[in-house]
């Protein structure tokens, strides 16, 4: 009975989680080399990463790539630091973990803001959006979560930009587990600046950040950042000066991502990568709910990046046995704090297919099986 | 004659450079893998990464590893804005490019700062340190770097620290390129906080740097920090609650890290390390001035790390044709700015030995012989 675990193309367990993913092989393969941080090689590397990822956000001519050290976070608190000026105030849509994490970011750079929040599986309304910015002229910036990973929940994001287009105040969206897999073509969707990451969509290892930036927009943040090393108008300057980065590059992860591309637009670009994962998400959730499982959100508002369930109501539900469980079967699932409702969340998107839906979705129902699980509805009917 | 470029054993150009380094083949392999960043096989490495290099520090029992993400100047930005409080005021001594950038942190974060500035190629004067502390008692805290990478120079940092203390004030190091390969035990050298990276040499990858802190002073810094990321203060204790980093970790540079760490371990740690650099510095000084080049520093003041050397007299020299022609020969130097003099640099750190230095010496006469450079003396005396 005892099968091998599930495994990726190196032998680790499957990542069902927003990220780090499961990437392909060839993308940690070319990282077994060392490249010097000077030299014509690795710059034309980094510069064919910036040029081909502001192509896939649709701002060839008019936006720039503006890499970042760091984490995610770097590159979004880089993004508030140097987009809103000190004297700014931003407007933060908040509707999980990402919109409060602006908040503290602006509380620790003493940066003014209000807060519009709704409940986490509730997006913005975007007339009352307008009602906020007609009601407060000090407002120069509103910041939104694109797909806000706390629930899952895809934003409004196209609405949200036209409303703070026809106000004249200036957008930031944090795109980060979104870009790459979901529509925000910067033709269409007018901001100033949009931060995600290497090792979400784009399927690389994690390491780095990057803001696509309009660059008239960008061209009047000098001055505006309060920390060196966050600075997107000096590292942006400095790059356009010589190609290379102020600081040490994270090189293996860069030269990762670039292979991560080549194999992202052999998929198709975004509508290829996006209907990947929104296959293996709808495998995943017809799976689920024919065990019992309930999503916290309807579909039309579910992203194709990570799915919260509710937690059932059969008292034999341990979430640590079911992760711990899962995790010896070869399934990593997220291992995260809950949100709102009591509930866990799986992820469906890295180098995943619906073959790996399908051998998760058997994994669990083993492991409810052996956990004596038989009723895998909610407690109360979802919210 | 066109012998096969000399490479490492993954086949890349040998990066004679303070940084990013010729890395071993196993650094680098181990990184072809995935890991979740909340799974306890990842969380177990990282808690050993922090571990061994607070005893690399010589600190355990007194001191803790906090890491940031990004490059070496994120952690040094870090430190400073941790733990030089908004009312504190820096002494930064300054004989390089990296003393200078202690100012300009100082700058964006608003914090108020003196320096005291020696030429490149001379340490500060301890007894002068003195006298700025004793006139200026309005100084909480001061800034001093291990070696100054720009020139190679290593500053007296254990007469630097006891001076500080004496005078009763906080000492934050710079110990980027010499943490490992120069003594620094944190039961004699006594400071606040020292920050170094993975890619010097430990001779890891980039894409990580990390700060070692005295734990009773680590823990007065709550409140400090302007910027959410840079928050050493959070980041500990986030990290000490659960063992996992705040944001998405690097996980392929920290698991490349820990593999480091076990061959400098089996290297004899900082004596095993710091000699192979110091005989490789030597093999490379000595071949240098056998053929007539003068180094900008006397040996006494001059670090195992980089080597400055002036640039010959000779009119056939240009340095462009020099570093080109040496790189198609396998040996990429340093193409960085030069210094004060008219001079370039060889770094003698990262997985090479007196094999490659003989190498890079046998490419050097080959060249300056298409070059036809007859004379390497500099065009007046060394200063
Ligand atoms: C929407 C969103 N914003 C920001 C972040 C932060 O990214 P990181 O953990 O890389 O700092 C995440 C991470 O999952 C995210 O999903
Ligand atoms: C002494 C010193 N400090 C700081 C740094 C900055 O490190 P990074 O380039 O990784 O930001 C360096 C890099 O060489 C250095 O040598």
């Amino acid at each position: 009975m005892a099968s091998k675990p599930a495994a990726s193309e190196t032998g680790d367990p499957l990542l069902l989680t927003p990220g780090p993913l499961t990437t392909s092989r060839t993308v940690k393969d070319v990282m077994v080399h060392d490249w010097g941080s000077r030299d014509q090689k690795f710059i034309d590397i980094n510069q064919a990463v910036r040029d081909e990822i502001v192509k896939i956000a649709g701002g060839t001519g008019t936006h720039v790539l503006v890499p970042m050290q760091g984490s995610g976070t770097f590159a979004v608190e880089a993004m508030i630091t140097s987009f809103l000026p000190r004297d700014g105030k931003m407007l933060i849509l908040v509707n999980g973990a990402y919109g409060q994490r602006c908040a503290k970011i602006c509380d620790y750079n003493d940066r003014a803001y209000v807060t519009y929040e709704t409940p986490e599986d509730t997006p913005p309304n975007v007339d009352e959006i307008g009602r906020i910015l007609d009601a407060d002229e000090g407002i120069s910036h509103v910041f939104a979560v694109h797909c806000e990973t706390t629930s899952g929940i895809v934003n409004p994001i196209k609405e949200i930009a036209s409303m703070v287009k026809a106000k004249g105040r200036s957008l930031l969206v944090d795109s980060m587990s979104a870009f790459g897999a979901m529509p925000i073509d910067a033709g269409e969707v007018y901001y100033d600046a949009l931060a995600a990451s290497s090792n979400k969509c784009l399927e690389g290892v994690p390491g780095m950040g990057f803001v696509v930036c309009r660059e008239s927009a960008l061209a009047g943040t000098k001055g505006n950042a309060n920390a060196l090393v966050l600075d997107l108008f000096d590292q942006w300057k400095a790059m356009e000066a010589n190609k290379q980065w102020r600081f040490t590059p994270p090189i293996h992860v860069i030269v990762s991502l670039h292979q991560a591309i080549q194999e992202f637009l052999e998929e198709g670009g975004q509508p290829g990568r996006g209907g990947r994962y929104a296959n293996n998400c709808k495998v995943l959730v017809d799976g689920m709910r024919a065990m019992g499982f309930e999503t916290l959100l309807p579909d039309h508002l579910q992203a194709p990046i990570i799915i919260t369930f509710h937690k059932p109501s059969d008292p034999n539900f341990h979430f640590e046995t079911f992760y711990n469980a899962l995790a010896e079967k070869g399934y990593l699932i997220y291992p995260g704090k809950l949100t709102v409702a009591d509930s866990f969340r799986i992820g469906c998107i890295g180098r995943l297919d619906e073959g790996h839906m399908e051998g998760a979705l058997g994994a669990i129902r083993d492991v409810l099986t052996e956990m004596n699980v038989t009723n895998c509805a909610p407690a109360q009917a979802a919210e």
